[in-house]
């Protein structure tokens, strides 16, 4: 493991997902686990994201329709909450999966919206 | 918008998925998911489904063997009750995911099935 | 194995895929791929195509729908000269590869209608 | 149906899957899903995974990879049991997701490492 | 047909993908093809991609993405081009395939970058 | 980057995939997909392949049904002869792509038995 780029990873993890999200996944890891936060939070957190070369908002908007397609509920609900942090209005977001629609078809953009509505709502509760 | 397209696309959306169910779409969409509840029913329903060249029950055929590889259980509930009431019997349901079985896979043919009795019992409850 | 849905399934292929094509198909088969073909022969074409309850021209329909989006060129092509013997028009091809642009996505679309036409017009020289 | 290969599906299937979940399946099959359950019980079961070929074992950790691709949590929580009764260790199922996060992407893989927690919490609660 | 949003397809899709490919496509098209031809340019460039709350640029680097998914190599090369028409850099396009390598595993950048290689080498010896 | 998981991953992709082939992408490598050739050799071959608790034959048949279903046929040939260095025997393959027929569908399958195959081929006549 590479220190640096695994604080990095840490850091921008938590900027991206929440500081309370990430201390949870990392606090509840266990043998079965653990081997594997660590890479994502190295390699997916670290040596990608940390890279400089595109702003997080673009990041966001890009695992939006990548995740979308991949049709991972769990992890579309992680990244649109990541999106809005990352300045990601909920106007683009409706693009991003608008244009979804075309490219991947009707149904990953019916669940995707979906899973987004469910989302503003949950948080409009808290809000 | 083509007013025209999108009219034939809301009649045959309503006569597929049910009259209750797309009123229940189109009173929920907010500005959100507005542009994109017309899109689909202009599209979709209107520039696609609306033409005559396929018999709707074969457009519900297919769609059973699409959505049921493309893996959206919301998508296939809806389109299971459709193919209903585009008068596909449950032995042409069957025989679909039997086909899906070979070429998408026992596991997307599994689950295909489960969701199918799951959708007729709670509509022989219903009724 | 069981003899009589192997034998049925053989008649199948050949009805569908056409005689040349299955003959070589089992001709070239070595001992690397045999009980792969055998398997094929009997579990696809005889245990599931043999099936009467779906008409071969409607089961023809599906596999242009489900090969079009699992995005196997080669068995596309194959399917598409399959269903043009099962009785399916160019013009129900093309209402097929519609749906499936709604249903799967633009690109899943513009390759299939793209190796339709290379099929068509390969056929049309030979013819 | 060739009633040697059903037999030997029958068995193999109850050894990986369990003898109660089995019974269950078929017990609660009815004439929609009757012949389906039959087509995987011959097929899938007894005409492959009864092949001698490969141990059972690496059967099992095949199906965690391939089920972890194609997104079925339904199954992958049955393979991920049977694989335990194939003497797969939870070691080794945390190899294979990790090698599913390189080839399928870290979503693919945190998805099934937190269905393998579930199953692992649930048996350990019954047992 | 909505004729204003067809024309401003047509516009958009020229300016994407270039005056040449586009009227080839529309020229070569026959009454098989013309149909999809036509539902693309309306439905695609005008509905979609003629939307104002994205910049193009942001709409090529999102397609990168999602067409490097979707494994489709003659789609991914005609959208590198208009991602390059569009201002998305070499450098961006790099990162949204190292970004596609974490998310969608490494078989689907290797095939990306390889692609992304071959056009600017072609397009080098052109220039 | 960690220099230690790097050449560890380097020696274990060599070992897998030749000298040859790994030293041809290294040197052909350029600014733009360096970042990329990095990134594969340190976190796929260092971090994963490099990790002891899988024996490389079990990694390399996972790959190939994961590789089979993701639908790459580049990536297929390399790890096709990665398996065949890695001890894997041509039954073994088979069995692999025979299962992958029953879980991915037949039309996976048989794009993997034909690329194999030409593996096969293209190998017998080399040596």
């Amino acid at each position: 493991m590479d220190q640096k780029t695994f604080d990095k990873g840490l850091e921008v993890r938590q900027a991206v997902l929440g500081k309370d999200y990430v201390e949870n996944a990392m606090r509840n890891a266990d043998d079965f686990n653990r081997p594997f936060q660590e890479l994502v939070t190295e390699y997916c957190w670290g040596a990608v994201w940390g890279r400089e070369e595109l702003p997080r908002k673009t990041r966001s908007m890009l695992n939006l329709a990548m995740i979308g397609i991949l049709n991972r509920p769990h992890e579309l609900r992680t990244h649109i909450r990541g999106a809005l942090r990352n300045g990601v209005t909920k106007e683009e977001i409706r693009e991003v999966f608008m244009q979804l629609a075309i490219y991947a078809g009707v149904p990953a953009a019916v669940d995707s919206f979906r899973i987004a509505r469910e989302v503003f709502a949950e948080d409009a509760k808290k809000a």
